[in-house]
């Protein structure tokens, strides 16, 4: 028996940059958290602390910086760019992954015009990148996280096994809420128009959740991933993970009132916690897109 | 020498609430998190633990979500009429505190139509009430906490002294970002258009913060004091803390490349924190309702 | 009627200083977190944004550092430096008040030996400093925050009032649990050994917490102020903020089973929250110290 | 082309559960976070919302609360029970998934004697398990995370590539510090004294990261891993996860000063981050334990 490295990585997570667009008059704004984590020809540090191989994380930091001089453009496009470049570059690194988190930000007003160079942050989910490079092949998920949606009816969860555990009371009419964590693997890393891409998911995610008549947040789950891969071109397969945000009822009869479906109790703990897949039967192998 | 007891409240904190209105088809969401203090006669529990003063704090939340029952309104409205409860019906409690959150949810669309029950979480600002109540006199404070804003230019920081320690550049041209939290206090506490009220206070401040060329946090701090006292009808004092996000010119030299004022380092920690009041000099006196 | 300038003061919060003292081949550490609020003649930058009185942000946090470099000993005695150094040294600034957190950190051990350069962090609370200086004179408040202790028994609650929004079951035996949020006002900032007389400050609220068989929350914090000040030579206050962290025992009887007193839910929100203030009746003036 | 669903789960996350041991006089305290995960024949529920074969996330709460009723003892054990009752209870269910965090606890003293019922929390580590079982097989991660360490010295980091965009210095005294996330993989899910083993791994993980002197994070990842490995009976593979949390040395020649390591700002982000895997060469196949 001998002790061995397996599996590894490093990188610089959450570099935080922001690019302003000076196009003129009129600014705009690019906000990101980027996390780079590099993997190859890694032992020699692990097993010896020699680091001839190490490309060091305050290095990737400035790769990040300097890269965004040229502008950003998608963050799909902006993964890429990076991730090729240290494979490009560094003979020691096989395979780079680039996952970038987009901080939205809306455009103030003053006096009903649009103001040229003000902004104001908006918390409508945060949009992702998670792209991945191994020298010759790329992968790219584009995703949403942190999109907090709820349905106050047209959800009802009955007809489940009833086992000795069991004490929770069928329902027609309940509130169904989440925080959307989606992510979907494009099929090919090719020339996407990255921002019509997102825009047609996201509304795909949000109709889908708002317009499915819901018997379990499962149902909802697929009916989500459905309506993304039917709607957004190029799109294989979409991964949720969807908290069950439980909004209980409060008991008003104590106090001689009824509760016809309109004060709720929400909760933070525990909560229900529904994860799935839902893909293309003819999507081409993910590799290492999801490690 | 003797110990006495000094000043002292309590109450429950951070009552979840979300509260639907089904009018018809169409439904409406509130969706607060409720904090009540009381204070009074409570000298006894504190010395010999004899509770027939302490209105539980489990009824203070039961309280909250009976009232509900009959609709929330404004939270400043929801507010007073919590605070008045609790001091007019408990003989021992004298004063009443209730500080309410308001989470932002914006109607979702389907296929361009605005869904009828189906919403998402907004990130932009969360509006607070803090109501106080004595048995005879009311005080109201409206407020806006998290709405992160910035100015891409026309912001400049010279000028200052430099001491022994002082090693700051001055510049004429700097990001400027702020994480608003702002309370203003209503000269009465009478009938009021709560909606309109907060609705022009925060266009206010962000007109303010967007049109100020500034020199100064500080001054923008001002204008934004100023300008909710200017448009809002019957507010008498406005305090705001501001934190100054800085924004650092990431130095790209080493690289060969210039960086004229488009690539930024978002610092987490430290912060300037710039803390201020601006007040009408005919003000009543605030009481207890900043304690 | 005119507006004007209200109450204001500004600094940098949140420096992050670790310190290592270099003592031979053993050595320490200590951690903080520094933040800094000056006040004085600030008119002028809030109305005009001229900063030549505004002592920069970016100098303050230069300032912790330097003095670091001298020791940094008692956060107490590091926070009255730094505030007479600003309002000494700065005419136009008046009051300084500095705020410290100290993160606590125990030594590690190899092999039984106590390591001389390795250490781990600890969560049993964070020691807190606010040191107030107004250029004649000084207030020092110590303070513990984030403190978490439970009693799982000797704990009642009950003979509180009943009206009709009251549900709540008496008890005679429950869990409680709070995170001590403890800061006390010393009576002179003079000659004190801050670290003894933390020791026993600390000492004293855990004894009190657990020794007192306890009818209410607020019977519990009364004892533990009276015991800090009891204990603690030249305390003249003590201010305790309990949340009363609920516990409630899980109702196991629709599975045949009883529960006497093992097996609980631990809730987040809301929480009750207890706030009050155990002083000696010949306390000093508190002046600012708690602004 | 057709749209499939592919791999899915769903459950209970984060149950609060707080045991106490009433064993005579001396109690003792419990404090879990148990998180459940379920797969099997769920595609009635995404596709057409039918739930005859969910177990309810609610029942399964009830189930951890229940079975708490019977005592807890080590985690591993106790999400081994869970784990293996769902899946052999629940013909739907073929693979099940507990994951616990355990929040530690210490005895508080009173006058130098350990207190009977009366505990404070303690931050330095929180322990962890994940059982995975499929009906057949079992598989038992151990783990702890969030336990922060800090080496002032012997940590060094050169001789890395330099590249156009390298501008690290290269340093031979550093200080190294980390917050470890470990998870250990046992060869078998049998008969284990799981405590011991727990207590062997965390001194394992603290001497070695202690103990080398270091010229990489990775090396020192790679000797934490090892020596688990080395020294606790019954473990195949350990994975860690190493933020490389910066401690830049400040610069205080500005103000005349010289800094020889002992000044230092604690970066928050962004940060390395070190992620690896160290396990024996004849380690059986990790199946789904790491899913």
């Amino acid at each position: 028996m001998a002790i061995v490295l397996g599996g590894n990585r490093y990188g610089k997570a959450e570099v935080r940059l922001v690019r302003i667009d000076r196009d003129g008059e009129e600014h705009g704004i690019t906000d990101l958290t980027v996390s780079v984590a590099l993997s190859g020809d890694l032992a020699d540090t692990h097993l010896r602390g020699t680091n001839d191989k190490v490309l060091a994380t305050d290095t990737q930091k400035n790769t990040v910086y300097a890269f965004a001089r040229d502008g950003i453009g998608s963050i799909e496009d902006f993964g890429l760019r990076l991730a090729r470049h240290f494979v490009g570059t560094q003979p020691s690194i096989h395979f780079a992954r680039v996952a970038i988190e987009q901080h939205s930000w809306s455009r103030l007003s003053i006096d009903g015009a649009p103001a040229r160079h003000s902004f104001a942050r908006t918390g409508d989910g945060t949009r992702t990148a998670v792209v991945s490079h191994d020298g010759e092949r790329s992968w790219v998920l584009s995703g949403i996280t942190d999109l907090t949606v709820l349905n106050s009816t047209d959800s009802e969860f009955w007809g489940f096994p009833r086992d000795e555990y069991t004490t929770l009371a069928e329902t027609k009419d309940r509130i169904l809420a989440t925080a959307v964590n989606a992510s979907w693997r494009h099929a090919a890393a090719g020339d996407t128009d990255w921002e019509a891409s997102f825009r047609t998911a996201r509304t795909g995610l949000l109709e889908a959740f708002a317009g499915t008549y819901s018997f379990s947040l499962q149902q909802t789950l697929y009916a989500m991933g459905e309506r993304v891969l039917q709607r957004v071109p190029g799109v294989a397969e979409v991964r949720l993970s969807l908290p069950n945000k439980h909004h209980f009822l409060t008991d008003l009869s104590p106090f001689g009132l009824d509760n016809p479906g309109e004060v709720f109790y929400a909760a933070d703990r525990p909560y229900g916690l529904i994860e799935g897949t839902v893909l293309r039967d003819d999507a081409p192998p993910a590799g290492p897109a999801w490690d």
